[in-house]
């Protein structure tokens, strides 16, 4: 099949500086957490993204030289030959698939935690890092000589990058970096000539794009990423202010070769990386689309978690962009301007903006994604998201349960060739992930359902019988399958127990009718009285969806947690700052560090976790240890919502394990568990369960993981630098 | 000089199972961030601490297993061969200098994150973190053939440690792994022969003790680290009850050749590690010292942030324990036991409790320790904390200011052969940091400077100059001196400057009488009224300890801070809980996400930081934003702290620059600075600062450090596992 002629424009070529890409594809600069440390991993992961048609491919943020250190975090780097030999890997993965690669230089000093380098980071002002407040990071301010070290310090790095092989070098002037360091008011308070007017706060970026452009740029092509609104108000930067006056000073230079615009600062990058749950598809429109208008044939790139061809066509017909940025939609499906090629967009795996692929960066991980279970696997497991071994041992295979793990290692499995029976004693495929998708601000979840869908109904070899009644285990051991794979799923504790003391809290019964858990709200239970607290010891998005949902229903909601801060996970999602401007707006009332203690006659009572003394003592018993705090502390509860902990649904697993006798009578050679019946975890990790089970079928117990490749610095190995390396002059004096 | 005899029982070897230490000195498991990922970094930082006499040097936490993959925290590993080869290096290290190796084999499933492995790990009862609850952490329950999995685990790393060369295979029965989920009620809500009775819950640790004893126990010592007490009363395991019972029934089996016993859990292992400000010298012996009495001949080590040989003696002598264990005060000075031995124990750099290192492997990043600023640089940049350089170019410097970076400066390039000038307008050596030992709780601070002026007091080419005239430029210009280094330190912001907003707080003025400094409180500025509020934009301990220092007086205190927990960076060190303790005991009301807006006629006004709408919007003039919201909040406020930031003070360095053409006509060839002048940080960064500053100081320019070895994996290097290899044999279907 080829593609729809309407989709052409999309593959149209386009030239920025001494470069043309193939077509209006860019896979962003975006995080993964394997920088310059994983070089197979980073190499396989964005070489794949060529492979499925992105016609630009750039690394992650990437560090120009140890002042700007962020680690803990991972960023490339381009500090020495060790960081060139390591990304050329990557340029050598992207080119062999006839992309251009790109990487983001960086600087972000008085961002920078520096915990690697121990160096001192210099910026405009000599300021504390509103980033990182609580870890004492400061800048040193810069005097003129250091100017001439940050421009030499981006010159060397560039001309690093091309001697890895990069196509592009985008100046990162987004995420609070040096340019808009300077740029901005917030920052740059300086009285010399890089501070003060916007001319003068322009200086440095402009100065700064010219040395490079004249350093590399007869090769390569420099071009920006650009923030153009901080979404900060009158004393950050405005779009309709200084955000497109820098635009237009920058442009009058000619020093940049293409623009590629955002909003919102490093503080709160979510709002570039905006989730589903708060922001849709093409949401920086309003703020970027003027930029085209001031550079006329410079291209520009925009982003917006685009994932329909149509939209895509739109922000191009519609003038706002030349060139189709994304990150996330990129992870989610490498392949996605491939099938657009190919015309079958239906085919598309499209991005849910559940941002755990963010929430891996911010817990200083690896990124995976919860729709790509290949993504980060490509080298450590040698995993293609579209190419599947066919197995060598085809059998039959019941899976029991069509929630998001089952679908998943039922597509792996018929991709593979293997005769499966997908089973699921509900009418709808999607297990409790039908819960999820109607709660507030969670419906684009529901691709996670609707791609498994169709791929399903592609696969002449896999049968799916819904609406089926509860499989027993004798009706298991009977029918006739030759391995089976059970994901019966998890539920919400209907006794309130949590993390916190791992014991149930007394009243705390979901059988009565005031006493709910997500899933009786969202079969329809009635929720009594006006006062409703939701008590959340799971720190995802499920407690601030009933939340919502109940204060969305009129009642007066108090939001409790054992957690030091609400939706605690969000603040790896980057969706802290707006839960937090949820509650505030819903008047939704919080607790954070208390948990439930007894729910009786309409009083929930609560503990402190912190109620005890700081001193261990000897107490009147001669035995010693804190004195405890006995004080509870009592509210007002109509109805109380339990988000406290799962509980895995893993009687038929169990059951079928206790009668492993009976199994070769009933030639039955395996039987597995996939998804949260094995550990009720995020959904990211039951997909890829389902997906690695499917992949590792055929090894000796699929139920165990083969190892992968860990890259890592074994002892004796060749690495930089060496001491006694001089330290790369940058400095004048 | 040789050691005093009455320190001799320290040196006594000590045999447990088939292994002799030459001495008492046991450097405890300790956390490094190392890992077996960094193996030169590792080796020699454990080397090191086998140079200076430590008998017994342990790594940190080993897993054992994928399954328990503690990533994105990085333990050391035996999961295969290459983990072998990186920890056989560093048990090379430490045999070169005559000490055992040890190995802490540790399966924490229930609270391993998996970032890296995907695994699902196994656990007693199947049930969420309580570490780790917002990410959503379960364990699956184990049947019985998964708890002879763990055993099969156990043993083929307690065989990995022997090929890698470990003398010493110790078990974690602490920090709430797998042994003691097995053993604490909370965690094991079991029915079978592993859980009810206390004999049932203590089968597993038992039987695993005596499988690794079978396997390796005539060849290694085979012991644990026990936690004996959690802390958390009469839910968890208290010592006099099932903790010391546990040691009856493990004892009897004759299982154990050697016990490390310690209280806390794995949530709260700054119960361990418990920092100065909470926890004194030995502080837990009044829950482990029964066990020395129950097991008899079998050696016991107990910890206890020990540092002076005449407390370690008294705890041998008294019957406490054989062995003096230690991390944090192995870390400070390495060399802490051939200090004793050699008869110079006033050399030794004792540790201040701060828990920067601790820190440093909460924030998942590389451990650094504030007295020794070598620590972990042993390998990277071939630093030892013992022996320095002569220089080749002995010169004149002076040093401008004697706080914690000017001292430690002044040292290293006394001890390097420089001729040194050491001058501070006070008539005390420490700088700021005289004022934080007098802040409640921190007084073991004051460490940092006695260390160091014992040092200098024995640098013959070291002159300290203090209650001098403050220096000028000329002053500094006609000194005399070949080189310069400022260290004139940093001072509290008098406006309110913080990292929230960059803006001073209007009203904010510490010239009125109402509004204070930490720096104005310490020198006896009268605090007027009863309430206060303290305003924390720091995070580190200042804000916590103004505000107990106000309580003490007696005055009404609300804690605000712009971030989302009190005294953020205390979730790094350990000690947030017991801060949470503190305020609740003390009655300090607390706020957090609020920041100042302006203070007037006895009123705060602040600003919640998230009371704008989480929507983006068109507003009526056509702009998009989202709406601000207007609110502000208000308090009484009789006086006002301002824990906001500081700002350095460079101006005399910045005039020696600037009059860089006056330089030669005075013999004067560099300034630099160092420390907080250059950029307030942490105390640790600004004592590395002036540390490096005087080992690199004939470099070609010391302001830079020089590169140092960056330890991760480069393309093309062979590492492990490689695909197809098969996964370890561990389960038996």
């Amino acid at each position: 099949m080829s593609r729809d002629s309407k989709y052409d424009i999309l593959f149209d070529k386009i030239s920025f500086g001494p470069k043309t890409s193939r077509n209006r594809f860019w896979q962003t600069s975006h995080c993964t957490g394997y920088g310059s440390e994983r070089p197979g991993t980073q190499a396989f992961f964005r070489g794949m993204k060529a492979e499925g048609g992105w016609g630009v491919v750039c690394t992650e943020f990437c560090s120009i030289h140890p002042e700007s250190d962020e680690y803990p975090f991972t960023s490339a780097r381009l500090w020495d030959e060790g960081d060139v030999k390591n990304l050329a890997k990557m340029c050598d993965e992207v080119h062999r698939h006839g992309s251009l690669a790109g990487v983001q230089l960086w600087y972000n000093g008085m961002h920078s935690p520096t915990a690697e380098s121990r160096e001192v980071p210099r910026g405009p002002s000599g300021f504390p890092s509103n980033v990182f407040p609580e870890r004492t990071v400061y800048d040193s301010m810069a005097d003129e000589d250091d100017i001439k070290a940050f421009i030499n310090m981006y010159v060397l790095a560039a001309k690093r990058a091309e001697q890895a092989g990069f196509d592009v070098v985008e100046i990162s002037g987004a995420d609070s970096t040096l340019p808009l360091q300077f740029l901005e008011q917030r920052y740059n308070q300086r009285t010399d000539k890089y501070g003060g007017s916007l001319d003068n706060r322009a200086r440095f970026y402009i100065e700064l794009m010219g040395a490079v452009k004249r350093a590399v740029g007869d090769r390569l092509a420099v071009t920006t990423r650009y923030e153009i609104d901080t979404v900060n108000g009158d004393h950050r930067m405005q779009y309709h202010d200084e955000g497109i006056r820098f635009v237009q000073l920058m442009h009058a230079e000619g020093v940049c070769d293409l623009w590629s615009v955002k909003i919102g600062d490093y503080e709160e990058w979510g709002e570039d990386a905006g989730s589903s749950r708060f922001r849709k598809s093409n949401w920086m429109r309003p703020f970027i689309m003027d930029v085209k208008g001031v550079v006329g044939n410079i291209p520009v790139v925009s982003n917006g978690r685009f994932t329909s061809p149509d939209d895509m066509v739109d922000v191009i017909r519609s003038g706002q962009s030349d060139i189709i940025g994304a990150a996330r939609p990129s992870i989610a499906d490498p392949f996605l301007p491939k099938k657009i090629e190919e015309g079958r967009p239906e085919d598309i795996r499209e991005c849910i903006g559940c941002n755990m692929c963010v929430s891996r960066m911010q817990q200083q991980a690896l990124l995976y994604c919860t729709q790509n279970a290949t993504a980060g696997e490509e080298y450590r497991r040698g995993w293609h998201p579209e190419k599947f071994e066919k197995t060598k041992k085809p059998c039959s295979v019941l899976i029991v349960g069509a929630g998001p793990a089952g679908m998943e290692c039922a597509v792996v499995l018929g991709k593979r060739g293997y005769d499966v029976h997908l089973r699921d004693k509900s009418p709808d495929l999607g297990g409790h992930w039908k819960d999820v998708i109607r709660y507030p601000r969670c419906s684009e979840f529901a691709r996670v359902i609707t791609y498994r869908q169709i791929q399903l109904s592609k696969l002449k070899n896999v049968e799916v019988h819904l609406g089926i009644n509860e499989m027993t285990t004798d009706d298991v051991l009977t029918y006739g399958a030759d391995k089976v794979v059970i994901a019966t799923g998890a539920n919400w504790s209907t006794i309130g127990l949590g993390a916190e003391v791992h014991r149930p809290i007394a009243g705390a019964d979901a059988s009565l009718p005031n006493v709910l858990t997500p899933e009786q709200i969202m079969a329809g239970k009635d929720v009594p009285g006006r006062k409703v607290v939701v008590l959340d010891g799971d720190g995802h998005f499920t407690g601030i969806a009933m939340a919502e949902l109940m204060a969305d229903l009129g009642k007066e909601v108090t939001f409790v947690t054992n957690m030091h801060d609400i939706a605690a996970f969000s603040l790896f999602t980057m969706e802290m700052a707006n839960n937090k401007r949820l509650l505030y707006s819903k008047k939704i009332k919080h607790m954070t560090n208390h948990w439930g203690h007894a729910y009786r006659d309409g009083k929930l009572q609560l503990f402190y976790l912190y109620k005890d003394t700081p001193e261990l003592m000897e107490g009147a018993d001669g035995k010693w240890g804190r004195r405890f705090g006995e004080e509870l502390v009592e509210i007002d509860c109509d109805a109380l919502v339990l988000v406290t902990s799962r509980k895995p649904n893993d009687k038929l697993y169990r059951e079928l394990i206790a009668r492993r006798g009976e199994w070769e009578q009933n030639d039955l050679s395996g039987v597995y568990r996939i998804g949260d019946c094995h550990a009720p975890r995020q959904l990211m990790n039951a997909i890829f369960d389902g997906h690695r089970m499917g992949r590792e079928f055929d090894s000796a117990n699929p139920q165990y993981p083969l190892p992968w490749i860990r890259e890592r610095q074994i002892w004796g190995a060749t690495t930089y630098p060496v001491l006694g390396d001089a330290r790369p002059i940058v400095e004048s004096i």
